[in-house]
């Protein structure tokens, strides 16, 4: 196989922070990607928890590079690129295969729905060829209920029948096990990202590839050492624990709540501006969460420090 | 009112014309629009039958400054110009409304789900006011099968009440006749077009605006037709001739549908291509439709003629 390696391991879907007027803020993104690298987390930026769709292409290429520009490692980074209009999918895609990316999260054209199978292969087919690059590593993205486009079984074996050193792996946020599980046993060698870290030790211990999880966000180190320690006794315990965290994260709306807790841990509260469709969390949203987490002694160790302009 | 009266009577959701390596085609837009114009039809460019989502905001930019530039009329146009992402959104009205569009017709971000009328009332108010100008007209665009992302009758009030002289309409495609009904007697003036003109009538009678549908892409005259003679002793007829025609339509995918319509009756076999996620029809589809077109008497009056270069 030609080109950057398979990715693997826990990747940060990294929420993209807003200033006041709702434009994005480059040197933050910086500062919290730093930091959830020397946490062992990977940049799964552009994801859905980034707002990415709420991001014009512009936008996302000048994010791009900044991150690039500011010396992080490219290799760590998956962006997300697929978008509704191919010509879009094809400029940011090709864009971060010229920068070095490890690789690229790719959605299907999510606009139209009950499209067809055959449509969807197409779809890929025109991005893989226009981007023409043996570097260029996709990640299927799976997310049906979201994108309300999902990623049948027959179409990933279609594309690794035509594209196998291309199209090397998939993130899975259907939260259907069985679907993940299948994937394990049908594409054997094809990285399978759980989009949540509540099956990571179950996905590890079938040859999974990591995970690429909301609550990476605050809670990077901990799900990278479940993903690295997988085969240790105390594994279960440490699946346990974040469980617990991510069952009560759940109880709120994910985005804004992710970006509650950043402000917070790091003490700049413009964290907490989203982009509208998306409202940011309620004055007793925001405190019924803290004091939940303050009651799990939970911490961003380290986050305001790396935040500190 | 400042700006432009509001619009009314028929408009075409122009399918968009892609080449073999699928880039727009400026010049067979330019020659349909004209052909559509000539059948007292408006010009509803970039909606869902146009593929919109499917062509990067370069694309629409480019493809709306070529109908200008061929001196067609920017009052009977409604480009579609809402996106996922505010800027986006910002930057297509902006220059639609530069240009001297009659309004626009405003998808609401569709890629979250479940979202809040909060969020939809913000990201209207959003886009609103970065555009900034007095002649911007807003249709609201509510499709929630497609971009599953309603917009209820409480986020119209609300938007109504802010911006009174900005948000003076709604395409309504839901195919929900009570939803239709209850706009137009809760917001008089208001200017309701149905998706879908088996309802052309029932609307024109309770006060509608005329409507914006798939099949006035290839039968443009008798749906505009009815719209201006909707108090004549034949319109029911009419009513029932072209429901005819729209019910044997839906049997097939409509966009490659239509497209294989008019690729047939203007001898231009190009108009088939579709971009992905789409697939045109299979020829048993295409046969089976043209058959039963054919068995109408169905005709596209002139459009052999405007399409011949």
């Amino acid at each position: 196989m030609s080109g950057p390696e398979k990715m693997s391991g826990v990747l940060s879907p990294v929420v993209t922070p807003f200033n006041a007027d709702l434009s994005a803020d480059a040197g933050r993104l910086v500062r919290q990607c730093r930091w959830l690298l020397s946490q062992n987390c990977g940049l799964a930026i552009f994801g859905t928890n980034s707002e990415a769709n709420s991001l014009s292409a512009e936008e996302k290429i000048d994010l791009l590079d900044a991150l690039v520009d500011a010396g992080l490692d490219t290799g760590r980074m998956m962006p997300g690129t697929g978008a509704c209009a191919i010509p879009d999918t094809v400029r940011l895609t090709s864009h971060a295969v010229k920068l070095g990316c490890g690789g690229v999260l790719m959605l299907p054209p999510f606009y139209y729905k009950g499209v067809s199978d055959e449509g969807l292969f197409r779809g890929y087919s025109e991005v893989i060829q226009r981007v023409g690059d043996s570097n260029l590593k996709v990640y299927l993205y799976h997310f049906p209920q979201v994108s309300q486009v999902p990623i049948s079984l027959d179409l990933i074996e279609r594309l690794l029948k035509e594209y196998p050193d291309t199209v090397v792996g998939i993130k899975d946020s259907s939260g259907d096990w069985s679907n993940m599980e299948a994937m394990l046993k049908r594409f054997p060698g094809f990285a399978m990202f759980p989009g949540n870290e509540t099956v990571l030790l179950k996905s590890m211990q079938n040859g999974g590839a990591g995970c690429i999880s909301a609550t990476a966000n605050i809670n990077p180190g901990a799900i990278a050492a479940l993903a690295a320690n997988w085969q240790s006794p105390d594994a279960q315990a440490m699946q346990d624990k974040m469980n617990d965290l991510r069952q009560m994260m759940q109880q709120f709306p994910m985005i804004p709540a992710l970006k509650a807790a950043i402000a917070h841990y790091s003490g700049d509260t413009d964290w907490e501006y989203v982009r509208p469709p998306l409202v940011e969390l309620t004055l007793e949203q925001k405190t019924e969460m803290l004091a939940e987490l303050d009651k799990r002694g939970f911490a961003m160790p380290g986050l305001a420090e790396a935040q500190a302009v």
